[in-house]
């Protein structure tokens, strides 16, 4: 075949990146999948169509790079409970499963007013009414990092926030940097947008604080975003002020944004103090991501909020604008939700929200006290939020391979289920939700402890088992 | 400079990618902005990193990328309105904004049932109640399309329903094929994910049917989706069975999925047909995108749903599960409505769907009529949802450049603000939301009579003004 004609041949400027180039069949005429490019290198669309003639129809790239840990953990599982026992499940963030956690009346009534208003059954601005927003502007305003309603863009949930805030903040081939362990909705969020993850160590012998050195390492000329998740989900730490100075320190020296993922804000412990980043940050521009899911006990509600600080003007109108635009997708929350929010903030009572905590509180002890004792197990005390972690020493239990392990048996033989918290990247833990009922909670306690009691092999003697 | 000794110097292996390259400067220390990659081309993480040195926190490009067209066009008018006349506004497509539709008050109940049930205030699944998803499945499955529970998803409105339907079917490079003039969504999202947008033409002349020689013309094997919008936003039409077969035809054989955007389903005006695309198709595979939103009258409450049409299992188990992983992201509807939804499409009165239907059609009536006899105005009659699309004889009015210029000196003059058609990539019409009352619906046509007999130019005679 003859190439110095001027017949439709593949040419491309050799740019490095090979594609497939074929030359015409014997008749000049293209196959099925030739694509012709003219001489300057764009697309003759008119003599290059070439069209399918079967049907394969392939899920999205995108779709196939979004991984849920917890998900793909939990399905390996074999989660068989013992059929003598009641199932007591520790494993899921929603406050309302037992329904022993309800939420207040208040927030009911404020439903169903905004329901009989007749006022909120239209389509909302893509961030949100302003009434709405200007309700958690003053709620979440404090003289040290003051908001107006127009600092506020209302989600659907806290997950949507985060999804806005890692949007606008990054590019594919950015990387975005994360607590380990961590929520992992981060991570899935990230990957599936094409952006690296970072995992910054926590210490757990340091109640969770982070290893601020090992943060400041990872973070490069394409770190687009710290998050930070305070109080902790799967931690349930709460970080001093003091701490999160230091963390401020290290993003304002590297010059890197902070989303807080600040959704179990307020949800903290009596005798523990908690302050938002932001009300501590004198440049460093935070994007705060919360909602009414965790306090207000509601997670179904999907009612969410990005509040922007930026004290310093440095992200400026364009974030901001990014934001603004990238409501305009899918808009956010449920109306109804919204025309509530003004009466849910103002009007729930105090004694809400202690009561909530107090239970928590006093669960979380009950809980870690009870395993304090148990052999092999390392309970973290939390100082906030709902959860608590317990280290597990493997080396104790030769009988199991891992967490995952660990927890699926425990499944198995005791009916209790904790989420082996390699599904938070943290092998040799497991989580514990401590919005259970006192009595479960005492009586999942007693059955770890026998589980526990009948695997532990203690250090360095019963030659019989270490032999193998 | 000595460049052959092992100090760490730029090397990479020539892929044609060009990088910032440096060598070392005096000392021997590295720039801030040097990187330094290993013999093998991997990066050596720990010498190489450089840092920000400044703040620099710019918007991602998705969120640059996301543009609405209708906020740019009517951001960029002056709509002054005349003070003399109180402004009547045609341009939104809510229908609650006059107050003159309600929703049914089983809707409301339903709300409020749910909410006193304290059921339904914890996580959902992230496709949707089962009971939900099957009470959809349950009030759209006919014989000729049966659906199952497991065919629904549940969404945070048809817009998500729409995003994840383009997000599971494309990839970035692929094209979709969108109706012009249409929904502007489409566009907006397709192009914020990298997805060519390729414009079919409708023909007002044969009540806005597809050009189905110019669609299958614009299909390629890069074409991985068909959004058919039926019934119409703008137009208002509504295909025939004859013609969404024809459809059907053209995307099997290019083997082409369809994501129908059926959002305006079952509003048609009596004496008029209307079927699903998915009842007449025997193998081409169907999203159906739809929700509450427009027949139930609550835009706001952000409940739509998918509904897979796969009877040949051509999508299979692939593009189910990937519409599951992203709905993963961040979960979709609120809980009280998917909680009222079983009671909502069960119990709502026909009356209700047939006196909505009465009152557009009416309306839509009298505004066809009495704009039929407006000089250089030619109004098409709609057959469904809440749209009128009207053509304007620019060739007489040679006072306005263009229908954005025309409908911005509606406002100017007359108080009546309708949407110009450039909106939906259509110039020279613009589009009546027909939800208006009657006697505002009647105003604002008396008033564009005479606004257009005002600046209405006969043909060929006048020669002042064509002289110019
Ligand atoms: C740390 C953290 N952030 C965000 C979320 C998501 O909140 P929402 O349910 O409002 O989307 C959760 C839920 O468990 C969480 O634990
Ligand atoms: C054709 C069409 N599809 C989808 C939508 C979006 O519906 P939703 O409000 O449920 O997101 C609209 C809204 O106007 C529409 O006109």
């Amino acid at each position: 075949m003859r190439m110095d004609n001027k017949a439709y041949l593949v040419q491309m400027k050799s740019n490095g990146v090979h594609s497939r180039t074929r030359t015409l069949n014997a008749k000049g005429l293209p196959g099925n999948d030739i694509h012709y490019m003219s001489v300057n290198g764009s697309l003759c669309t008119t003599k290059t169509k070439s069209r399918r003639q079967r049907w394969e129809v392939k899920p999205s790239e995108m779709s196939k790079n979004t991984l849920n840990p917890i998900r793909a953990i939990v399905d390996g599982m074999k989660l068989v409970p013992n059929p003598e026992k009641p199932m007591i499940s520790l494993s899921i963030g929603d406050p309302t499963v037992f329904g022993n956690l309800p939420t207040d009346a208040t927030v009911l009534q404020a439903m169903k007013d905004a329901i009989d208003s007749h006022k909120y059954n239209g389509y909302a601005p893509s961030v949100g009414y302003l009434k709405s927003r200007q309700a958690v502007a003053n709620f979440y305003s404090c003289p040290e990092a003051p908001l107006e309603a127009e600092d506020v863009v209302l989600t659907s949930g806290c997950s949507q926030a985060i999804e806005l805030a890692i949007n606008v903040l990054c590019n594919p081939g950015d990387n975005i940097l994360v607590p380990r362990p961590g929520f992992s909705l981060y991570k899935t969020l990230a990957v599936s947008m094409g952006i690296e993850v970072k995992l910054y160590n926590l210490l757990p012998e340091k109640s969770w604080e982070i290893d601020l050195q090992h943060m400041e390492s990872l973070i490069d000329e394409r770190t687009s975003c710290l998050i930070v998740t305070n109080p902790s989900n799967p931690c349930g730490s709460v970080f001093s002020k003091d701490h999160l100075q230091k963390i401020l320190k290290v993003a304002s020296k590297l010059c890197v944004p902070i989303l807080a993922d600040e959704i179990y804000s307020d949800m903290v412990f009596p005798g523990c103090n908690s302050s938002s980043l932001a009300s501590l940050s004198s440049n460093v521009p935070i994007l705060s991501c919360g909602g009414l899911a965790k306090r207000w006990l509601v997670p179904g509600w999907r009612l969410g909020w990005i509040l922007i600080h930026d004290r310093n003007n440095i992200f400026g109108s364009e974030i901001r604008q990014g934001l603004v635009k990238l409501t305009q997708r899918i808009l956010g929350a449920c109306t109804i939700v919204q025309g509530a929010l003004e009466s849910i903030l103002n009007n729930t009572p105090q004694s809400f929200y202690s009561d909530t905590i107090s239970f928590l509180k006093s669960n979380s002890e009950i809980c870690f006290k009870e395993l304090c004792s148990v052999p092999g197990l390392n309970p973290v005390m939390p100082s906030g939020a709902m959860y608590l972690m317990v280290g597990i020493e493997m080396d104790h239990y030769p009988d199991f391979k891992n967490d995952v392990d660990f927890t699926e048996r425990l499944v198995t033989e005791q009916s209790v289920f904790c989420l082996p918290a390699s599904a938070f990247e943290y092998p040799n833990f497991f989580r514990i939700v401590v919005t259970v009922p006192e009595e479960l909670m005492l009586e999942a306690c007693a059955r770890i402890r026998e589980f526990c009691q009948h695997y532990y092999r203690p250090p360095s003697c019963d030659g019989n088992d270490l032999d193998q």
